[in-house]
Formats: C-alpha cells, structure tokens, sequence
C-alpha cells in the first residue's frame, strides 16, 4: 500500500502560547520523520501542529466537524469536511496509527478514551492522567521518539 | 413537542454482576419516572438498564454500532442501527437530556468526556473519576434523584 | 428480541398538501399494523407521516440530521439527535426493516439508493423513478399493503 | 488557505475495464491540473481514478468506508478510516469542491443525489441520468475540462 503512515496530535481548539509551541515541535519532528500530521483541523494545539508540519514540508491533515473546508487553519493540506461534529474524533482515531495528546480539554480527552478503547499507541505531554497504562512524555522530542519507536 | 425525555444509561459491554444489579435499578426508576432510557444497546450495563426499564413498562432505546438491529439486547423496544462504530457515542450523548455512568471502561469515559464538552447534566456510579466537576452519587435512587432534578 | 419493527417514511421537507396527506395516510396505515414509523424528524412529508402514525397512536421515531432533539416535529415520540447532517440517511436506512418512499427530492433519492444498495424492500408513492427493480405503488394503502406483504 | 482543491471521482468498486481507463483518465488529468483526488479508496471506478492520479504525481485522497486504513486501493497517499459504512459517501462530497461520477451503481447514486442537494458541480460520464440538471461529458477530457471551468 503507498498510503503513508498517518499520526494524529490531538488537543484543544484553544491553548496557551507554550501549549502551542510543544504542538508546533510535536507536529515539526513527526514531519521530519516522515509522516503525515493529522489534526482535528481547527485552532490552537491542532493549528499548532499543523504549522509545524507545514513548516517542515509535510502533508497536513485536518479532519473538520463542521461541512465547510474552509474552517480548516491556514497550514492544511488536505482538508476533509465530515459535517459530523464531534463524531469525527472516532474517526480521526481510526485513521491514526498513533496519536500525541498535547494539554487538552474534554474533546481531547475523548479521543484519549477511543485510542486506549482501539488499543492504538498513545503519548500524552501534560495532558489527561486516565490511568497507569498510558505513557507520558516529558518534551515534544520524548513524545515524538516513544511513538516513532512504537510504531516501528 | 411531544418527544419525550431521553436519559441515557452508559457503561460497559460485560460487567459483574453488582454492577448489572444497579444498571437495572437505575433503568427501572428512569421509567418509572416516565423518561425513555437510551443506551448502546448491547450487554453488560446496557442490557442491565434496559432489562430495568422494560420490567418497569418503560420504552427502552438502543442506539447500536452496527448496522443490524438484531444485535440488540433483547429489552429494546426501538433499535437504531447507526452503522457507525464508536461514533455513535457522539449520537447517544447528543440524544440524551443526561446520563448516568454505572461503571464502564474506555467507551464510557469517550461518552462521559463528550457529556462533559456538551454541557450535558451527569451523575456516575462508581465510574471514572474524571474532574471535581463530576457528580457522583452512591446508589441508583440517588443518582436518579440527583438526575430528575437537574432535568426540572 | 422484544424490538419492533420500524419502516420509514421518506420525503421531502416541503412538500404540498396531496403529498403531506399521503404521507400521513401513509404513516397512520403503519401505526395501525403495529409498526413504528421512523422520518428523518422534520417537516414535510416526515411530519405528515408522523402525524399520521401519532393520531394512530403510534410509537414515531425521528432520526434528526442535527444535534438538537428540539428540532424534530410535534408529532415525534423519540427524538434521535445525530448530529450527521445527510449523513443521518445512512441511518434511518440501516434502522428501518423496509421504506415508503412518497415524493421527494435529492436527499429522498439519496436514500431510495441506500435501501437499494442494501437490499431493503422498498416502494414509492409518487417518487423518484431510478430503475424497473422499484416497486410503484398508486395510493398509501397499497404502498403499506405491498411493504407489509414484503416485511412477512 | 493552503488546502489544496479536492475533486472526488465516484463510481462503483468493480467496473469493466473500459470504465476502468476512463477513471484512470479522469483521475491523471485531475492531477496533472493540481486537483487532489479523492475517492472511496477501494477498488473499480476508485482504484482507476487513485491509478490515474498516482501516475501523474498527484495526491490521493481515499475516504473509507471500514475503520482500517489497510484496506485502501494501493494508490491511496493519505487513507482516512471513517469506519462509518455508506454514511461515508457524505463526506466524501462534503469535503469536494466538484464530483465527476464515472459508471456507478446505487452508492454512487446516493453519491450524485447528496452533490446535487450540496449543491456541488457535478458531471457525469455514462453515469445516472438523474435529470436534466446533471451535465454529462462524453469524454474524461470533456468532464475534467468541464468541472474546472465550474471550479474557476
């Protein structure tokens, strides 16, 4: 198959300037390894990782709530409009071979939920505890190593 | 508008059998205070509710992953077939006026953490201890209680 | 499995006074056979159908595109908020055992090719003409007779 | 915004090997004019049109219907698993700009009549005559010619 290895990072539409920034390396180093960074589409921690993996040449996916592509943020490649709400978190999860939680609120936490449910490797950098399995990165650099490991 | 109140039992597929105990009694006293009781439409917590429900003379809905209403527990009364996988969590809390968490595992926290996004009233019977701003009750009659009367 | 049996109603959101009333002789002949009737909630000749099955003192279903279980007709029992915009046709194709198409436009013929594809008996009141396999029928009653003859 | 524009190529899974080229054609001319292709992501008319756009050096969008990535056509860049069955088919026109249906069978139909309630171009090549408001082509060139001219 010539699809390519696709890695979500998730987290909300809304975050601080250092939030940011951890999004924006997460999505720059997994470019740089090769994959294509998958996002919700929108602002904060996805605009983040979405301009870091522009910024390094990669392919940018966003996976919309809403029917309009144009929602998408301005470091989108690929812009894929479900018009399905908060029912396209599943679908970012079946379409990740992994996923990095950067922060998050309860949307993030969801996808966390529907990751560990998949059993899909998953890495969070101070973002939701839910239990002992899951593994915590101390810098996006940790984050992006562990699962590039993982995914082999 | 004549539809009638939805409240949505979540939890897990396969449970012990305390834990199906309560699923029961709180799908009973949902339907005895005349609401429609929603879940998955499975076994374990979601069969136990609606088994409740229908003893009560309740209408019980199951709002399924597949695409076959024949995969429903045998107590729904109306099955929706959404064909969709774990998405069709996003359609069983967008649904539901409130939900109560008897337990459950990964699934149910994806549903509690979309509950939490959407603003919808949520009480939990021994289940994920998500942030202080869960309710959490000690028994089915009080997190009935605690429900109806958020609900008004 | 104590789930009873659903059909659908198709058609248009808009729809002039024969067609609405066809719609409802449509819906009321249904009730009266024990099914439920399943629209997708809104106005037109979902709300006829619904009203029909409601004056017969039937369970109404609603399978809404939106997110809120306000927006479904007055005359809808249950009220499933999807949140799926079109693609909420999936599911009220999946969820019913057969459809009466009556009328209708392009989000009509949009499930007219679901039930086809997924082999569901369907018949059309007045409605789109995709092929010779499509059973026409010329009034409600011998559209609900030839379905019900199908359904077994 | 610097999503590139998505043209999505619809058609049946298995086709003749004469609809086989013309989707090869569309999809190659698709892509030497800029355009992301997208399909379904499976085979026929799909595997055609990924074949075609591949060839040219385009990206390839393919929208799944299952939750498993490896499913996609072998010419599939970026593979989204919606895991959502036919309700795949309306995203798969939320997220294009214009359609070009090639053959087709009853998922495609439903395909043609969500693009035309869209409102998006949309043309066709020996494809449902749904009615007159759909443009046919008598040729890739003509319906690859046409659609951009609609795009602008």
């Amino acid at each position: 198959m010539a699809s390519r290895r696709i890695v979500a990072v998730i987290g909300a539409g809304h975050c601080d300037s250092e939030t940011r920034e951890r999004a924006y390396e997460v999505g720059r180093r997994l470019a740089e390894a090769g994959c294509i960074v998958a996002t919700g589409g929108l602002g904060g921690v996805m605009e983040g990782a979405s301009a870091g993996a522009a910024q390094a040449g990669g392919l940018v996916l966003g996976i919309l709530p809403g029917d309009d592509s144009r929602q998408a943020n301005a470091h989108v490649t690929v812009a894929v409009a479900t018009g399905m709400g908060e029912a396209r978190n599943a679908i970012l999860v079946a379409t990740a071979a992994g996923l990095i939680a950067v922060g998050g609120e309860y949307g993030t936490l969801s996808e966390i939920a529907l990751a560990l449910k998949a059993g899909k490797p998953l890495v969070t950098l101070d973002s939701w505890e839910v239990d002992e399995s899951v593994e915590r990165a101390g810098s996006p650099e940790a984050a992006v190593g562990w699962l590039l490991g993982k995914l082999g």
